[in-house]
C-alpha cells in the first residue's frame, strides 16, 4: 500500500487498535473510555440522534449507526450474524468513521470489531455504576462468547466485581472464558444451567447470540436487588428476558425510540415506562431507589457509544504517537476540478470510442 | 502501512480508482457502469430500499445511503457542503463499502468521490436515454463545477451529444470546464446567462451547488421537447427548478419516497404524479410520449447507483489485476475468542490497576 502521509484521514486497523489498547492496558482503556462516554451521555441533548438503519436478512442484520453534534459526525457499520461461527467469522464485525461536521471530511477510519466489544462492556459498566447495588461483588455471565471477557474484566476493573458465575449452552465457550478469566486472576465458578448460575449473584449479564425470542431469564430466577445487564437482546425478534422480568423491574435504556424496536422491551406496549440512561447520569432521574429493587439495563448499543469510542481512539493514537493515514478522499488543487484526477492520467483516452 | 495480503477486504483508494478508470478509458467506464446500473435498476423489486439518512448542519449535510439484495449489501458515506471550495475542499466527498449479506463481512472499501461524479453522470445518461429525444445533439450545462465534465463526457460518449452550452455564475468554473471539453475535442459555447445558454438546446443539465431554493430554470426558458436533467436540487431546501417547470412536464425520479423530500418536487404536494425510472427501464411505464413533451429527471442520487458503481469497481479491479487489501476486520482463529487479540499482546497488563 502506498504511503499517504499527507492524507487528512487517519486509519487504525485491527492490529493497531489491539496494540494501542494493550499498551494502555485494559483497565486504563476501560476507565479512559468510560470517562469519554459519561461526558458524552451527560451532554445528550447536544446530539442529533436517530435509530440506526438495519438491513435484515435470514442470516442476520447489517446496521449503520450515525450520530453527530455541532462539530463531529460519527457512524459505525456493524453486523450481527449469530451463525457466523460456523464459517469461522465473528458474530459481530464493525468499523467506523469520525468526520468534521463543518466540511464533511472523514478524519478517522477505524476498526471497531474489537472496539465494539470494549465499548459495549464500558456501556454496561456505565449503567451498572448507577443501577447495581454499590457493594455488588458477584456477577453471572450467561453467554460466554466473544463479548464475555470484556464484560467480566470491565466489571472487575471498574466496579470491583470479584466472583464470576459462568454458563453457556456451548461448554467450549465457557472453557475459553474460564481460561481467560483465571489467567487474569479472577475467581470463576461454572454451572450447568442459567438458573444455577444466577443464584445469589448481584448482577446478571446476559450476552447470548441466538436471533430468537428466547427466555434466558424467567421471573423465578430473579432475586430482590438484582441488576440485570441485558446485552444480547438487541434486534427485532431477538430477546433474552421473559416479559414478566421486565414488568417486575425498573427498566433503563439508551435511546428509547431504538430500544422499543430492538430491545427486550419490544415485547411490551409502546407506553411501558422506561428511563433513558443519560437522565440518570445527569441526575435528572433517579437510578436505583432501594436495595430490594430489581433494575434492568436493556442494552442494545447506541451510536453515541461509538462516537465516544472513536473520540477515545483518536486521542489515544495521538497520545501514543500512532499516525497512519489512508487516502480515502482525493486531494484536489482546485476543489471544482475533480476531472483533473482522470484528465491528467496519460492512460486516459478521452475521446476514444 | 503494513501488508495485509490475507485480509478479506479489498481497498481502492482515490489514486487507484483514477488509474483504473484511466486505463479503462472514460468512454468504456461510462458504458461499463451504465450496463451495471441498468441491470440493477431492472431488478429493482429485488432490493431492500430506504431513503438515505441525513445529518444536516448549517454548513451542509452528511448522508449514509444503504441498499441490499439477497447477496450484496452496499452503503455510501457522502457529504454535501456548498461552501467547501472556500477551504479548498470538494463540495461532495464520498466513500463506500460492499459487504456479503450472508455474513456481514465487508468485501470492498472504495473511494467514491471521483466515482460519485462518474455514477451521477451515468445515472443522468441512463435517464436521458429513455427520456430525451433520440436525435438530441445540444446540451446546456448550467453549473460548471466538479460534476460538469463528467456530465458532458458521458452524454457525449453514450448519447452522441455534440454541442455544449455553458453557464455558471463563477466564470472561472466555466473557464475550467471549457478548457477540459475543448481538450477532449468537444464544441463549446459560452453564455452570459442561463436564459441564453438554454435557448435551442435539446437537453438542459442543471448542476449547481447552492443550498437554497433557487430558480435556475423558469417556465419562460422551457421549449417544447426539452429534457431537463436536474442534478443539483438534491436535499431539503436545495432546489433549482421553478415549480411551474415541474407542473408543465412529466417528472421522473429514482426513488419517490426519497425524492419527494430531497428533490425539486419537494416544492409540490405529496401526490404530484411522478414515474420511477426503473419502471421505464423495465418497460412497465412509458418514457417520452411525444417530440413536444417536456421531461424532467429530478435526480437526487440513490443508493442503488452506488451499489452498481461498487460492483463495477470490484469487477474492474479483478479484470485489471488490482489487489490491495485493508485489515478492517481482525482475523480470528476462534470466532468466539475476540479477547485473544488483546490477551496475547505482551504489552497488556491485564490485572494491573
Amino acid at each position: 500500500m502506498r504511503a499517504t502521509t499527507d492524507s487528512p484521514t487517519h486509519f487504525l486497523d485491527a492490529d493497531r487498535v489491539a496494540a494501542m489498547l494493550a499498551r494502555k492496558g485494559l483497565p486504563g482503556s476501560f476507565r479512559g473510555l468510560l470517562a469519554y462516554m459519561e461526558a458524552d451521555f451527560r451532554r445528550w441533548p447536544d446530539f442529533d440522534k436517530s435509530a440506526r438503519t438495519a438491513a435484515h436478512s435470514k442470516e442476520g442484520v447489517i446496521e449503520l449507526m450515525p450520530v453527530a453534534d455541532d462539530t463531529l459526525y460519527a457512524f459505525k457499520y456493524v453486523n450481527g450474524h449469530p451463525r457466523n461461527h460456523r464459517v469461522a467469522l465473528p458474530t459481530v464485525m464493525a468499523f467506523g468513521v469520525l468526520a468534521d461536521v463543518a466540511t464533511g471530511m472523514p478524519r478517522l477510519l477505524s476498526e471497531l470489531t474489537l472496539t465494539t466489544a470494549v465499548r459495549t462492556a464500558v456501556a454496561s459498566v456505565m449503567a451498572a455504576r448507577v443501577l447495581a447495588r454499590p457493594d455488588s461483588r458477584r456477577m453471572a455471565l450467561i453467554g460466554n462468547g466473544a463479548q464475555s471477557e470484556f464484560q467480566a474484566l470491565a466489571f472487575h476493573h471498574v466496579l470491583g466485581i470479584q466472583d464470576f458465575h459462568l454458563y453457556d449452552i456451548d461448554p467450549a465457550a465457557t472453557d475459553k472464558l474460564a481460561a481467560h478469566l483465571r489467567a487474569a486472576g479472577l475467581a470463576v465458578h461454572r454451572f450447568d444451567s442459567t438458573a444455577e448460575a444466577v443464584r445469589g449473584v448481584d448482577i446478571v449479564t446476559t450476552a447470548t447470540a441466538d436471533k430468537t425470542n428466547a427466555t434466558i431469564l424467567t421471573p423465578a430466577m430473579i432475586e430482590p436487588g438484582m441488576h440485570i445487564n441485558g446485552v444480547g437482546g438487541d434486534c427485532p425478534g431477538k430477546t433474552e428476558l421473559h416479559a414478566d422480568v421486565l414488568r417486575g423491574a425498573r427498566v433503563f435504556v439508551e435511546y428509547a425510540p431504538q430500544t422499543r424496536v430492538e430491545g427486550d422491551i419490544q415485547q411490551l406496549p409502546a407506553d411501558f415506562p422506561v428511563t433513558e440512561l443519560w437522565q440518570v447520569l445527569r441526575a435528572d432521574a433517579p437510578g436505583r431507589l432501594s436495595r430490594e429493587e430489581v433494575t434492568v439495563f436493556d442494552s442494545v448499543g447506541f451510536a453515541l457509544e461509538d462516537y465516544s469510542a472513536l473520540r477515545f481512539l483518536r486521542d489515544l493514537a495521538l497520545e501514543q504517537g500512532v499516525d497512519e493515514r489512508i487516502s480515502l478522499i482525493p486531494p484536489l488543487d482546485d476543489p471544482k476540478d475533480l476531472f483533473r484526477l482522470v484528465a491528467c492520467s496519460p492512460a486516459l483516452a478521452l475521446a476514444a470510442a
